[in-house]
């Protein structure tokens, strides 16, 4: 895309008939905002995405908004690209699962959006508790019935700004953090706890407000979450693989376990029938059809023993920093620099590292 | 280092007497500013460095900064960590050269500094000029007789801040730009023609004023060149291998055609007996001493294809992105942080991209 | 508003029927982005106004937007508040126009659009006098006869991105300058020297692209020009007095001499009736209208002889610098921060300085 | 000064003999870095400084800094120009105290640093008491007995980095906050309970760690708190008026409602027989010797009832953004620029406001 209301790409493939608008089901995208608090982009292209969608389904842009998750992450840093993946299920998505034919399980998706969480509940167990529902929503509606088979959890967040505090404390409530910053950090952490919960990750007793930023082994690793101020809901969406669907892409994932953690970028590639080495060749390239990463500047400030100046400073915020770094790292393995990098993964991968999943065509054989 | 001011780490060095400081040649680094005009970590360390050297070879800190080139690069951004490396040259140097124990050439290492250069000769013919003497002095001083030999050329250009403009203009001079940031630019730009033309990889009909950020296909594949308000001259240090020299190290050099040739990184530490499939393991990565890149938003706004956002950011420094996406990936392949990557690489190595020395330590047989 | 897609406060002036749509001639607003060539908060307010003002009168959007200039300054740096000014014209804007009651001239408005701008027209002869011939058709539309009754000119003119520079080139022409920080301001002196031209401030000889961030002795003091990746058309709005209109508005300006000169922000005041001793009481500040601010970080790095360092900044833009400081100044005098402060005013104003313009309701005798 | 590390302006005071080294008590400043954690210019500002007085009196510069309190704000937003004010006691400072002549009291100084404060105390109780001890001895020194003849208390605290952080946690204890930015601001509200404590603006029982941060009608009008990773005491500075002293200087100090309270300014002013209408005449101007301000982002989003974007701005720090508009109004009224103006104005003046102080001549009969 040209620009974050830039939605030209997709309008021509509606218009050429290539992509049919009621097949969308979300989309994952990374526009080139500053992926903070006041990263506007994401609800430019929201806003652009469902007018154009409205236009084609003949739905008002208010209730589509309500229906298809848009899952955005703000900031382009490096290399990276702002692009988005649309994700459609066709009639034929369940034809031949199952056949004679011997295909293997192929990619599933379902998507759930929770009831609208209010200020004073973001960051906290109610937070949790709404991720955790609307995952098992998505779960069933993706026809997945084993968390095993889930590879990536994508989960947009809202967060509480300066005003949405003044606004719950003015109603008589108190938030979990004033701190804007924060209250994106605490919301990527429920979502990651939410996530975790579905997947069997961690208990209940575990996955409490308790740990949040405190224990980190208490983790998933598929949940990617993102945060920010244009959503009110929780919004879902489940990507694995299930004898259900039929269909040329399969998934894959890997945690990351630190920033320079090459090996787990070729691994899943690797899993995936597509080597690296070092870098993907381009014909290769072409049956990979979307990159998902999170990451995370790590808390103790030093990656593999060595110093690193992320946290302290007050220049660019941490979370650009790390973004920059990954995705040159990851851009690099594949030569291609399409790649949705997310921020803020507290909780989601190891810590300090993150994870990272491939949707690829399968090989022909 | 713990921060800008920090030389500790040489400082126990000395103390144990493990490093002499009068073997002490040139010192390389990364600070931990924004790596911009008003970066003044660069003057900083040298401060606290020249400070430290005065004390230990009871030389005036104001005379030892005329003598000792100390070129930093700002800006640690993503994983790259703050660090300096520090050449030194040993009684014992050129010992064992030419023995018939075989040994191969060895790193090799000459510097010099050019005179002043005043604000109006920044970035013009007379800039050029200037450092390609100083280029051929450093050979000299290293011993190396053909320009094949030479692998890495760092040069440390001084600019024109909005101050020293107005001070020229005083003076009834015209400046090359009054505008800061661009004047950096200019000043890379007349030290890459000015290695290009003392290593002959470009002639003095080609290495003009007005080939300067016009004309990429005049460059050095082994110039890096930075520019700081720090520092008046011309400063140049020269590595390269020589039988004229004995010693564990070796050097080698590759260019990068973009940002994401993790090819030319596996490339170079092969050649050094280094494999990285994907990362170097533990125990080569042992024998590497120093790491060092430049690299370059490509101009055209794209990498490979695909746009990329860096020059038309407002909120970070378009050198400040491609060094956090570059310095990710060779991280990424190293499995280390402590990497000089440094920005602005204008005619230094491909259009877009830029280049990539290592020094190692011979394996042991 | 809320945030840059926040027109609601509008709608409900809208829906309330105190503005009428088809009374809506232009806006002028300031959004929360940085201000730069990235800065897509204006394209995104555009949009949602756009769309707003399509559901009311039943025209398409990107009609409208050919026809409304709605030209937004991008940064609320420090205690700036987003917010924008809708200018109407209703029915009997002209009803008591020169009629026994001997009111004085009202507030005239006149608006225009220039053909679209080819990026290698940006910021060159062809772009000033496109800005020039606007203007004037502005002001026949305004019934305002003498250029000493213009009291402001806004003008939005198109920039040069990355991307369209390499567009440009790709069709065999050169543009003005590649670097888009620099195509900024190119077209910024283009549309001032273009008012200058209308008004008569300057002649054709001296407003001419030699003269361009040269010689800043061309000027105009009441022209303010913005630039932004948004448009591809020259947007133009004339405002001044003229006998030919009633309503209870009027416009006076002043040129600021540089960043310090409250003595400009108290004398429009004055000569609106509006004392300022040292802030303007709440009585008094209900009858403001608009403040619409041009201003620029003196380009000799200097304000009254002391340093400044917006110039060498990497961090901030040097614009962003400007409307933090001179927006708190102007703030502090008035008590209010709903203020349109534009940085980037070459040759808009004494160099260094920039110009203040005041809407407001006559006193009631 | 030149940069952070030119001392040359006052190098020359002590050689013309204009200033004697050992007269010199303590120094306050503003540099041209961030502000934040990851400022460096303030120790390069102080390393530079001690050098200097190290050479003039032959003591060594870490001997130094530990005697003269060096207080930096780092952060010179908009037109704010970098410069420090330097503290002289002369011999004759109690000469004509109490005289016949009946001069009025004058200004004193006094200072003190309290013992090292491990990062574990670090905005906690022990914090505000640290300080607290060290005002009152400072106090004492200035010979000032009553509180209410204290004008200005400038606090240096340290804070927690990152690193620090880590240690801390090494060594088996806990920190207020492993946040480096949260981190300076509870060390700033330690410094404040500390001064409103020692001045009995605030009881012990108000003055607690519970109030940080959530009550603000505890505070002390007269405190100014710098906080910054370059300190491991704090550092104080007591400036009042007593009779004990002679002297032509006097100081005086207001508190500020809000960032636009421009009364304020004009007010403290006028108390010492400067007026500003509006700006403050060149001659008047010649008086006054130094301008310290206090200022804040509202925490409520909001100035005046009209949104601010300060505090959810992911590209600038907030504190940046408050500096640039309150020294922009500052600056406008004075028609000078050297002002320290210093962001983190947590419990120090009004909530969302400040203070200004300043130290002039007494105006000639």
């Amino acid at each position: 895309m040209a620009h974050p209301g830039d939605v030209s790409a997709l309008e021509r493939l509606l218009v050429d008939g290539k992509v049919q608008a009621r097949d969308i089901v979300a989309v994952i995208g990374k526009t080139e905002g500053n992926g903070g608090v006041n990263d506007f982009t994401r609800g430019y292209f929201t806003q652009s995405l469902m007018a154009l969608l409205g236009r084609h389904l003949g739905e008002p842009a208010d209730v589509l908004v309500k229906r298809i998750p848009c899952v955005l992450s703000g900031g382009c840093e490096g290399v990276l690209t702002p692009h988005y993946v649309v994700l459609t299920i066709s009639d034929d998505a369940h034809a031949a699962a199952g056949d004679a034919a011997g295909n293997g399980p192929a990619l599933a998706i379902g998507t759930a959006m929770s009831a609208p969480l209010p200020a004073w509940e973001v960051g906290r167990l109610a937070h949790i508790q709404s991720v955790a529902a609307a995952v098992r929503t998505a779960m069933e509606r993706a026809q997945i019935t084993s968390p095993g088979d889930v590879h990536f959890v994508q989960v947009k967040c809202p967060c509480i700004t300066a005003a949405r505090a003044e606004a719950a404390k003015a109603q008589g409530h108190t938030v979990a953090t004033a701190d804007p910053g924060r209250s994106m950090a605490l919301a990527r952490v429920a979502g990651a706890f939410g996530v975790a919960l579905a997947l069997g990750e961690a208990d209940a007793a575990a996955a409490v407000e308790d740990a949040m930023l405190r224990d980190f082994s208490v983790l998933s690793n598929r949940a990617s979450i993102s945060s920010g101020v244009e959503v009110e809901v929780n919004e879902v969406i489940v990507l694995g693989n299930s004898t259900a669907w039929s269909g040329p892409l399969r998934i894959s994932h890997r945690p990351m376990r630190d920033a320079l953690d090459i090996g787990a970028v070729v691994d899943v590639l690797a899993e995936l029938g597509i080597p690296a080495a070092p870098q993907v060749a381009a014909a290769e390239a072409a049956r990979i059809a979307a990159i998902l990463v999170k990451c995370e500047p790590d808390r103790r400030a030093q990656v593999r023993g060595q110093r690193h100046t992320m946290l302290d400073d007050t220049d660019i915020n941490a979370q650009r920093h790390i973004r920059g770094a990954v995705g040159g790292l990851v851009a690099g393995v594949l030569g291609d620099t399409r790649i949705f990098v997310s921020g803020g993964a507290e909780h989601q991968g190891p810590d300090g590292g993150g994870l990272i999943a491939v949707i690829a065509q399968n090989s022909v054989a």
